[in-house]
């Protein structure tokens, strides 16, 4: 019940500090972007102290290494949170921007000015870098944040927000623009779930798992993917060497990321000639492939690869292969067992390129590119607070802009409705 | 149980059918529309018959007058029905359009493609008319759609669908890409809220009670605006003949729309000079006043407005009056009691209206205009198909645009990430 209530405060107090923060310049907001970094930087020591505390209770707790890992701290990752800030704010301030302006038969200018959606709620795991890319991009899109992060980085989380409100005051921007949950009770994610008198939008990053529970349980709109089944499909007319690099890098760069490919398409006509290198490069990365008919009698040895297989996000140094007769069944394979996350092609040909460009329902389509692509930094967007596979309002990477909106604004001399 | 499963194969057939429709070109959906056109005009002496029955059996429940009146198709409706459609036929298709496009220092092409949503459903009141609105909409911007209108109105929707039906076939386009749902059941919406798998977005459009009720049962996400409780701000430096006839058209012009004026704000130093004038003008209208306690002391005979004026939605010749005494007071207003909907300000100050802009959180912002104008059509974009308040996805009056979204396309030569 104490717990209730002290949300719903956070809740009242970020709406309130929303209203000053969308009228706030980018000189006052960039100022305290840089005095956070400063402010992370100068007291690390602190930091790190706090994080030691967290790293040593999930050993006690017998997390796993991997999760450890995402956990801990060290000068290097401070210093990388750090360069994360002034990249925000080197960043154009997308508030107020006006992204058109057209005139009216009556003389009437209307344009659509952005400003920011208003408080975001954002429910995360594990790592405690997250906490000041979500604060920063939050802040310099003039939104105030509510950040509940994952319960085994609690005391790196209240340290680094003990920063941030200091950077805030020395600045003249409400603290309470950037709030961190103080605790680790999962009941706190739910009660803030229902709070979408205070809150417009929650953007959930994590596993499958916490998704799902925010998704069921929000009254408030989520943005999010629950996962990235990527495909890249070796056309007949792909330049092989392009493909076995693209594959390569789409697989094994970072294979634990939503963006790495999990099953790879290949057109039957380039099947023999390019399926038992690339199998063979994929398998001195550690690679395990698990392939449809077609690909053991090409080669023979690969696990056979089962239904459930074809859907499947493994974050693991493991492929599914499937040898498609044309493009058309790739472009059936990925409508089916995709999760229009990413998709690319790798092909010469310029119809076939456009087509599988226009055809395939996924928020970042490639051709001739890697997956790993698919990113806010990557394609251009600064940074990033997340991807997009809900189709509303922002489809694909989330920067600065899919923080905020447009309102209309309207110039008239008197103009009256006829 | 029989309904639910009705419901679930039209979401089924909607999906498959968006999938075919979201690849179909603007010839084959503009001839499909003047088909379309070309029936409802054919063919309606039997949509008249069907609407009559509805009218009588209207009456023989006491529908309102009102009711009755939106509910009435005659040959004039009906001609201003074609006339929708073939101005949705004259906008360009936002389908495929790249919204932008820059190169990346690796040499990647990244730009954004406007795509359909996917499947809309639209749940309406009363008038047959917003079918069809609906319907033509929902075609051009590539997306399937169900279509749940009012119960009274049953039987002039199906005789729309039947016409709608034929256009599509005779055009090439899967039937299933506009359904109309055949019940009166209220049962039909809640079931139709469930169904997140198939459905996209629900765009709900009618009286408040059924808003909210589809805000509260659904799991799609929904677009919508509760009410418009708008405002014009009559500056100490406006021009008081233009404020007058802006107030006026405001007011009067049509008091049962979202978008009429339902609380007007005047600067204490220009009440005396504007406020007799104009609340007499008003009376002649028929407006009943209800004004502060300064307002009385200058109109005496003013009805006292009341805590529950200022929130208030009338949509009839009501008006609350309220004298500010600077524009901060005003701000403080619209922030505390408007629905973030249309609100406007009367000055010839530059400053002044610029500062309002930036201020005021709402949907439409205008300078020296009616708020008549939040209207798709009256701001130039094309054609509406409601107007959201929710600030996610699209905020302001919805056109063909946002029932897009757009997707990442991304040209490569080889590129994989570093």
């Amino acid at each position: 019940m104490d717990l209730q209530k002290e949300i719903l405060e956070m809740a009242k107090k970020a709406k309130a500090a929303a209203k000053g923060l969308r009228q706030v310049g980018r000189e006052k907001k960039d100022l305290a972007l840089k005095t956070m970094a400063e402010l992370l930087w100068d007291e690390r020591e602190g930091l790190l102290k706090e994080n030691q505390k967290d790293v040593e209770n999930a050993k006690r707790q017998g997390l796993s290494a991997p999760m450890i890992g995402r956990l801990t701290l060290t000068e290097k990752t401070i210093k990388s949170m750090v360069d994360g800030i002034l990249e925000v704010v080197s960043l154009p301030d997308p508030v107020g921007e006006i992204t058109g302006m057209w005139k009216r038969p009556n003389g009437l200018l209307v344009g659509r000015m952005r400003i920011p959606l208003g408080v975001i709620g954002f429910v995360y795991e594990s790592r405690p870098n997250v906490t000041v890319d979500a604060a920063s991009l939050c802040l310099k899109s003039g939104n105030a944040v509510i950040l509940k992060g994952g319960s085994e980085a609690i005391l790196s989380n209240l340290a680094i927000q003990k920063l941030i409100s200091k950077a805030l005051e020395k600045s003249g921007i409400p603290k309470d623009a950037i709030q961190v949950v103080p605790t680790t009770e999962r009941e706190a994610v739910n009660t803030l779930l229902q709070l979408d008198e205070y809150i417009d939008l929650i953007i959930p990053r994590g596993g499958e798992g916490l998704i799902r529970f925010v998704v069921e349980n929000s009254k408030i709109p989520v943005l999010k993917h629950y996962k990235g089944v990527c495909h890249v499909y070796v056309d007949e007319f792909a330049e092989l060497s392009i493909a076995t690099e693209i594959c390569m890098n789409a697989k094994v760069q970072r294979p634990e990321v939503c963006n790495a490919m999990e099953t790879m398409l290949v057109h039957e006509k380039v099947a023999n000639s390019f399926l038992p290198e690339m199998i063979k490069r994929f398998r001195e990365k550690g690679v395990e492939i698990r392939g449809c008919e077609r690909t053991r009698q090409i080669v023979t040895d690969v696990i056979p690869a089962r239904e459930e297989d074809w859907p499947e996000e493994y974050l693991d140094l493991i492929l599914a292969v499937k040898v498609v007769k044309d493009m058309e069944e790739a472009l059936e394979h990925i409508e089916k067992y995709g999760s229009n996350h990413t998709d690319a092609i790798v092909t010469q040909d310029h119809a076939r390129a456009m087509r599988f460009l226009e055809a395939v329902d996924s928020s970042v389509v490639l051709v001739n590119a890697s997956t790993r692509f698919n990113d806010g930094y990557q394609l251009g967007l600064g940074a990033e607070i997340g991807i997009s596979t809900t189709k509303l309002h922002a489809f694909g990477p989330m920067g600065l802009k899919e923080l905020t909106t447009t309102k209309f604004v309207v110039f008239g001399d008197g103009q009256i409705r006829q």
